[in-house]
């Protein structure tokens, strides 16, 4: 198996790419390789800056890369060599089987839907976050930004590929679903919500248990949460700048710790064919790391093909 | 001033709002008068329950109450004398100055909008919370919950409604107002809110500061954050549990405790002609004295002549 990370993507590299690569690599399964794609000689100084030895990684030189701010369909046009378009490239051509990538959010949304392409039957790819629970198990809300304005069947979609996600991925048995809305019945909230109940309620591929409330989510009420990108977008934020502000005051506490996000390492574009995991701009070398395991145990779990298998169910 | 409080509202009456009037009657400026609505034995009794003397209180007898999940509409029609209508028919009538209740939302809702009526020139009524930030000041977030899909110049009143709260009742100089969105820049988000940006930047009757993202809500960038009642919703007791949480490892902390809504008590329906305020169900004794002190404080600022105002002057 081999894992692309994007040396020339958020907003410490080549630091914390570097040395996320170097502490995946000791926790790596055998016969995965990492292939580490931006400049030579920046990553060869980095290695040596960090006092490690780049043998045993693949070094794939390419100077090109998308800032954090730049536009990113632009960059897709303007910078095909740019590590993120290099990255989906060799994930396309099965050279790689996944990619991650802490660079510009956008520009790794735009290269890896249109690169890597929708799976047969989805609306809409979505992304998600893993919140842990208070009753120490985890759970996946999505989309937390993809798509703004979710159609019902969008919604119903993003319930699909996140079940899936953590029943293959995370070895969840029979993960249960929930649409986030303002109460619990099925005749509450907006007509999209409401819509997408019924669709859900009526579907033989998910464990529909209702609607959520925003006290559920920490609660563990549900395995998966689906909610339009806007809301999702706004309470992983919330709850990030949350955690920033208790670990201002209790440091170090194992339980403010359970609520850092960069723990978790985030998630897979869920819905395309391929394997390509967007970090937080601000991730460490401990979320590279968590990402690439992330990216090695989506490889083996062969997430992809469960998604394609149960798209293809529905449309028969 | 006279305050009307319904006693038979809430997941713990009589025993939280009668102590709640009591806690409140102690905290009270001269000349301010509490009126008890409810069934009058249950109310006598509670008070001497308590230990506590009814003298000094008005009671206005009623027996007839809304359930918690009872219809609102139904309600309206088939319980005209219910605490919740006879307290908002006492201040479309003049006798209340305001009137507060943790019962049913939804009834008090459409109680206060039909009865008391719409402000000339707003789109829709919001109601909003009160968040703590990390700098010790408040902000208000609105709307939480009357309105789901809103659309961008009913979200632009939310602003006004809430800039003109923070500014008479809380007291904060030229409140910074802003729209809660995925990104900071005017581009970004759903096209109503986009169009909301617009209106918002273009109005010379609040200080528009942008966009804020979920992260800013804590750290107290505006003083004002405005968004459709889905999202706000969903925040707003994702808050309330992550509370919970914190609360339940790190019990009386002093820090945690800031974060603890019942402290807030609640925040009138904004843009509509008179003072009405909901608290939650699960308000404690201290909660009701909150809010009646909000109360207080709302008819003291005239709140409901600066919204008057500022929308006649949107109109000119």
């Amino acid at each position: 198996m081999r894992i692309g990370v994007d040396i020339m993507g958020g907003d410490f590299w080549p630091e914390a790419p570097v040395s996320g690569a170097i502490l995946a690599q000791q926790q790596m399964p055998e016969g995965v390789k990492l292939v580490l794609i931006g400049d030579e000689q920046i990553i060869l100084s980095e290695f040596e800056r960090q006092g490690a030895d780049p043998k045993g990684f693949e070094i794939l030189h390419t100077d090109e890369y998308v800032g954090m701010e730049e536009s990113p369909t632009k960059a897709l046009v303007q910078k095909p060599a740019s590590t993120i378009n290099v990255g989906i490239g060799l994930v396309k051509q099965k050279e790689l089987d996944g990619f991650v990538s802490a660079g510009n959010t956008g520009a790794m949304l735009v290269s890896s839907i249109l690169g890597l392409g929708k799976i047969d039957g989805v609306n809409r790819p979505t992304i998600g976050v893993i919140f842990p629970t208070i009753t120490g198990s985890y759970s996946l809300l999505c989309d937390v930004g993809a798509n703004l304005d979710s159609k019902p069947e969008t919604l119903y979609h993003f319930g699909i590929l996140a079940s899936t996600y953590m029943k293959h991925v995370l070895k969840v048995p029979n993960p249960r679903v929930s649409l986030l809305n303002i109460g619990e019945e099925a005749n509450k909230g907006p007509h999209v919500v409401q819509a997408a109940y019924e669709l859900m309620a009526a579907s033989p591929l998910i464990n529909f248990i209702g609607n959520a409330e925003g006290r559920d989510i920490y609660a563990g009420k549900a395995d998966v949460y689906v909610c339009d990108g806007f809301t999702g977008n706004v309470v992983l934020k919330f709850s990030e700048s949350l955690y920033e502000v208790m670990n201002s005051r209790f440091a170090g506490d194992e339980f403010i710790e359970t609520f850092n996000f960069e723990r978790y390492g985030g998630v897979p574009i869920l819905g395309i064919n391929g394997i390509s995991i967007i970090g937080h701009g601000i991730s460490t070398g401990k979320a590279f790391a968590k990402m690439v395991q992330t990216a090695v145990e989506a490889v083996q779990s062969e997430v992809v093909e469960h998604f394609t298998s149960a798209f293809k169910s529905i449309h028969e």
